[in-house]
């Protein structure tokens, strides 16, 4: 099928009350645009039988594949196996697997399981299972007359893992045609969207294959690359010769590729040089450190951190001079430069970086909410003091901060 | 009317290709949950004028009230009013003051105005316009037949504008009735969402005023009452009786009501009881005293923290004994009691909680992952300390143990 046409929907009353966004019809919309799957509509419907059941309908007669989030936990409230079954007429079965992995939760959390989570088991008997590797409730592909029904958990990082290991490469497959199309995202950093697309400007116009499309990302910002071609190999081929063209213009801001972190950057460039780190936080709260722990493998380069959100612990524990604070002020130059120093030497770690600053809302010591000092202390005494006045409430400030000290922490080391 | 059936349709091909989120739907959703409207359905449909136009078709004969975002604009792409005049076969016609408007910003800007501008000053000869105070499209309220046609600029600032100064007061004048809407959003931290339903269950039947509706949060668990009554007072009456009947049963879990955070919940009783607080953190690498110090005010029971994911540093900074770690490991409740007990003497914190574990992929010292151990430190020497198995990816694991701490904390404080 060379012209799938897809549609999202979502069932969760929370949605239309707004309580959450559908952040999933985003992301997946993404992803199906990336193998060159049209998607014609997103839906959203509550946990209502009747009305899950006329959406599912109206998708089934519009659309090629409908993708559904959501509605499959254990409430009374999960309603998307019945409202399917409602139309299809198909069979439900508990599934012995899932059904082992739900008992051996609650088993291992010592907690009593209630007879509802049986539901969360059950599945279509003609349906493809696929395991819900870091949740329940198990996802589905069910064939249905000549349309594919995908059914998919509403919890993002369950939604996310099948999406990557099962959903995209069966659509691909799906798709079958002689084309191949490859896409890669390249990740940038210390540039904005609207010079990045200034620099690139002549080769997006002049440029069809691959495709170039910028796009602001929490982080930084990206650039998708899309080819199609008969092979992988020539896709591939393809997108190498425009990477490099982007890179010639633009590659000073380059991090890395497709779902690279910048903190994964680092933590990559700290490892390949054998070099540790250790961070002194005050208005970061520990959130920097924090961000490189998240990602497997971090104990190799990552010493540790101080927190030292109050003076008292920048003095007692950091070994700032009380003098030095009561001249400069804890914002200040040469509080930062002593916090990286110490937190390098306390911890013996190679570099040293120290956050300091006004997070808000409301001044200190005299400074705006925003005014945030950054240093990098390196082993052989070698250092960077950086001055920033950021914009925003208090957690855009800190995390500003905090993205920041990455950026500098990657221009050093790259 | 006493009940509006709802729906809300954004036009624009960037959401369906994920560019952008539609958090326009939210936000209007939020907004018509508080005055008591439904929302039955959201939908997003692409710039095509034979898709736009069967969309509209669609909610016109299932939904009231329809508001529409987007594709009011001057490119060629912007369909929403030409969809609407094929269904209703409404005259169009241009909006004189909106396009002196225009043509005035032109001016100021010292801009040539390309003639598809004019576009946006068209609009319905039976509508309501509403200005638009911060962009140049127009804003409309068009009844037809039995229903009522909102066309809002997807821009979201210009559409919150007028939602707020014009759509909403419209709403209540529609709705018409004397009922008040009033709904409360009860918290519970240490119960799952099965669970909850469970305890709850004869009340959410038997309830019909206000009803009880519960919800799976990111943090924790909630439930939403929501009554109806003639006047505020009446409404808060029923809805503080049956949150009376619903914390008898599980109020041993409720931690605070609407937007309340457990964290905040936290802090709030730390000032209140005049307590400091100081974290060990290994496994969890900062992210317990990141959330605390997320919140403005931390500052006053928040003394900081070491993030001591290194054991040379627990055993260096933190003095844990090396023949402690040698004996039992640093996953061990000693080692999590030496850490806790050692945080909030070196911090001068009346409390110390400390987290260590296996944050995992894969175990370590023979532990697998998710083996945690939280210990809570009063300066009284008091000391609890659990153990733990949670389950799932290494964020997963380490956000469980995160939240864990601010339970056992709660718990200790409550």
């Amino acid at each position: 099928m060379t012209n799938i046409r897809a549609e999202i929907v979502a069932v969760g009353t929370e949605l239309l009350l707004g309580q959450i966004a559908d952040t999933n019809a985003q992301w997946i919309s993404q992803r199906l645009a990336a193998i060159g799957i049209n998607v014609h509509h997103h839906a959203v419907v509550g946990d209502n039988l009747q009305r899950v059941e006329e959406q599912f309908k109206l998708s089934n007669e519009r659309s090629d594949v409908i993708i559904v989030t959501g509605g499959l936990g254990p409430t009374e409230d999960d309603l998307t196996r019945e409202a399917f079954q409602k139309l299809s007429g198909m069979e439900i079965v508990e599934h012995e697997p899932s059904m082992k992995k739900i008992k051996a939760y609650f088993a291992k959390q010592k907690i009593d399981m209630t007879p509802n989570n049986r539901k969360q088991a059950r599945v279509f008997a003609d349906a493809d299972i696929l395991d819900n590797q870091t949740g329940m409730a198990p996802g589905m592909i069910v064939p249905y007359g000549d349309k594919t029904w995908i059914f998919l958990p509403g919890v993002p990082h369950e939604m996310k893992r099948m999406m990557a290991n099962d959903i995209l490469p069966y659509l691909q497959r799906l798709l079958g045609e002689d084309t191949i199309i490859k896409s890669v995202m390249l990740r940038f950093i210390g540039i904005g969207e609207s010079r990045l697309e200034h620099e690139l400007q002549d080769l997006i116009q002049q440029q069809t294959n691959p495709t170039i499309a910028p796009l602001a990302q929490n982080e930084g910002i990206a650039t998708r690359l899309t080819a199609k071609a008969a092979t992988d190999e020539e896709a591939l081929k393809l997108i190498e010769r425009t990477k490099q063209d982007v890179l010639d213009k633009v590659g000073e801001h380059y991090y890395g590729e497709d779902e690279q972190t910048l903190q994964a950057s680092v933590l990559e460039l700290l490892k390949d040089q054998g070099k540790s780190v250790a961070a002194a936080e005050s208005l970061t709260g520990g959130m920097f450190i924090d961000r490189l722990i998240a990602i497997p493998g971090a104990s190799h380069v990552c010493r540790g951190g101080i927190v030292c959100y109050d003076t008292k612990v920048k003095e007692n524990v950091l070994r700032v001079p009380s003098d030095l604070i009561s001249q400069y002020g804890t914002v200040s130059e040469p509080c930062a430069s002593v916090m990286a120093a110490n937190v390098s030497s306390l911890m013996d770690a190679d570099i040293g970086i120290s956050f300091t600053g006004v997070a808000g809302p409301g001044s200190s010591e005299g400074h705006p909410a925003g005014t945030v000092f950054i240093t990098i202390h390196e082993k052989s005494g070698k250092q960077q003091t950086e001055k920033y006045n950021f914009y925003g409430d208090r957690q855009t400030i800190r995390k500003q901060t905090v993205l920041k000290g990455y950026e500098l922490l990657f221009n050093l080391l790259k």
